[in-house]
C-alpha cells in the first residue's frame, strides 16, 4: 500500500469570511495536490475563523450545508481529502435554532462526506459558550486503506482521548487546532508523543498570528509512530507536506508493545 | 512549604555486587546532602544490578531485609530519604522460596521504611521471567508535606498509569528506571509530557552505559508540571540536583484545568 502524502495547510484564514476562506482552501488544495498529497488538513474552525465571537450563530452550518458542498467541489477537482474545522449547526434551519458544535468534516476526493466530528472536549469560556459539546469520542473513516481518526485541537492534550482512538486501530489521527500561546510545549512535545505511546501519526494543523485575543502559535506537524515529526511548520501561514506510510507503521507497531503489555484491569480510576 | 530539593543519582553501580552498591549510595548520599537535597532517588534495580540474569533469586531480600536496613542507616546518617531499586523477596524466608518483585522502596530520613512499590508492567523477556508483577497501580507516602508516588521505568511510558497517580494528588512521581537504547526518546520527551499532561513533579532516575546484553541511555531528569526539565542528566555516571517547588506546582494547577476538564465518561473504552 503506497504511501499516503498529507498537507498540513497552517493558516488562519480570513476572520468572518467564509468566502475568502474557500479560496484559500481552494488555492491551498492545489498546491497540495500538485506535491501528490490524497490529503488536505485543516486547522479548527478554518472555515469562519475562531475569534467570531456572537457570529457563531450566524456563520454555523449543518454538516451538509453550502460550504460542506463547495468544499466537496474543490476535494473532487483537485483530487484529495479535505479535513477542515467549522462550527455546525445541527437540528434546525434557521440562524438561531438547534445546537452548534465545533465540529471538523472530513471530505473525500470523490466528494462524499466521510465523517464528521464534534469537539468532546471544549477550551475556555468563548467555546463553552459558544459550542455544545460533542458526546462521541471515536470518530473514524477509510481512506486510501488507512483508518483515520479526527479529534479537535484540546481533545488531543488528553492522553484518555487518544488512547481510545489506538485501541480502535486508528492508523492516522487529523487534529485542527487553535493552539494558543503559550502553549507551543503542546504542539513541540505533547504531539509527537501521542504519536509514540499510541504507535499511529497525528497530523495536528493550526492557526497562526494573533486574532481577537488569541495569539496561536503554528507550529503544525505530521507526527510519526517514532515520535519524530514528518513535517513541522514554522510560525507563519505555510503549506508543509508529509508522507504517512502504512508499511513504516505496520514495522513500528511490530517492534512496539504498549497496546499489547496494556493491563486495562488496573486503570478503573480513570473512567 | 518550601521546597524540596532531588537528587538523581544516575549511575549502574557495580553489577551484582550488593555492598559496592550500598558504597556508591552512601558516598551519593553524602554529596546529595551536602547540596542541600531532602531527598535520593536511584536507579531500578540500583542494589543488584539490572543485567542480573539468573541471580535474581540469590540475591532478592524481603523489603525489610538487610540491604533496607543498611539503606534506613544511611538515610538517617545523612538526613535525607532514599528511593532505590531492588528485586524483592516475598512470602518467604529461603533463597529460593516465595515470590520476586522488581521493587523500589522509599525509606524516610529518619530511617522508616514509608512505601514499597512492586512494578506493573513489567518490560521485556528477562523480567517477565524474573519477576511477578504488581497488582496495586498507586503507591503513596507523605514526604515534607508533598504527597510522593512510586512506579518503575516502563509503568511510566503508559499514560494510565501516570493519570491515576494524578487522581490521587500525587506531586511527585519517583521513578527508578533502567531505559535502554534506542528508546532516548522516553528520558528526553515522554517523561517532560507525563508531568505537563497530569500536573506533577516527575523524578526519572536511569541506569548508564553497558550492561551484559542491555545499553542504558542515561538522560535522567526531573521535569516539573510545565513540561520543563529542572535537572537533566547526561549520558555517563552523575549525580544532578533540582527543586521541586509546592508553591510552582500549586500556581500551575490553578492555571492548567486538564484535571478538571476531563470527562471520565467518555474513557469507557480504556478498562
Amino acid at each position: 500500500m503506497p504511501a499516503l502524502r498529507t498537507a498540513l495547510l497552517q493558516s488562519s484564514g480570513s476572520l468572518s469570511d467564509v468566502a475568502a476562506n474557500l479560496k484559500t482552501l481552494d488555492a491551498a488544495a492545489e498546491r497540495a495536490a500538485a506535491t501528490g498529497a490524497g490529503l488536505l488538513v485543516c486547522p479548527e474552525l478554518f472555515l469562519t475563523g475562531y475569534a467570531i465571537g456572537d457570529d457563531v450563530a450566524k456563520l454555523a452550518e449543518p454538516a451538509d450545508g453550502p460550504s460542506a458542498q463547495a468544499i466537496a467541489e474543490i476535494a473532487v477537482r483537485h483530487g484529495l481529502a479535505v479535513v477542515y474545522g467549522y462550527p455546525e449547526r445541527d437540528g434546525h434551519d434557521g440562524d438561531d435554532g438547534g445546537t452548534v458544535y465545533n465540529s471538523a468534516q472530513l471530505i473525500s476526493s470523490d466528494g462524499s462526506r466521510l465523517a464528521n466530528y464534534r469537539k468532546t472536549h471544549l477550551f475556555g469560556g468563548f467555546e463553552r459558550e459558544a459550542f455544545a459539546p460533542g458526546e462521541r469520542t471515536v470518530v473514524q473513516a477509510e481512506l486510501n486503506g488507512l483508518r483515520v481518526g479526527m479529534m479537535i485541537c484540546y481533545d488531543v492534550e488528553f492522553p484518555e482521548n487518544v488512547r481510545a482512538h489506538a485501541l480502535a486501530a486508528t492508523d492516522l489521527l487529523l487534529v485542527p487546532t487553535a493552539q494558543m500561546h503559550p502553549f507551543q510545549f503542546v504542539a513541540e512535545s505533547v504531539v509527537p508523543v501521542r504519536a509514540f505511546e499510541n504507535q499511529l501519526y497525528v497530523a495536528y494543523v493550526n492557526r497562526t498570528g494573533p486574532e481577537g485575543d488569541f495569539e496561536f502559535v503554528g507550529l503544525s506537524c505530521l507526527a510519526g509512530p517514532d515520535g519524530v515529526a514528518r513535517a513541522r511548520a514554522g510560525r507563519g501561514t505555510e503549506l508543509v507536506v508529509g508522507d504517512v506510510d502504512p508499511e513504516f507503521l505496520a514495522a513500528s507497531r511490530a517492534n512496539n508493545p504498549y497496546l499489547r503489555d496494556r493491563r486495562p484491569g488496573l486503570y478503573a480510576s480513570l473512567v
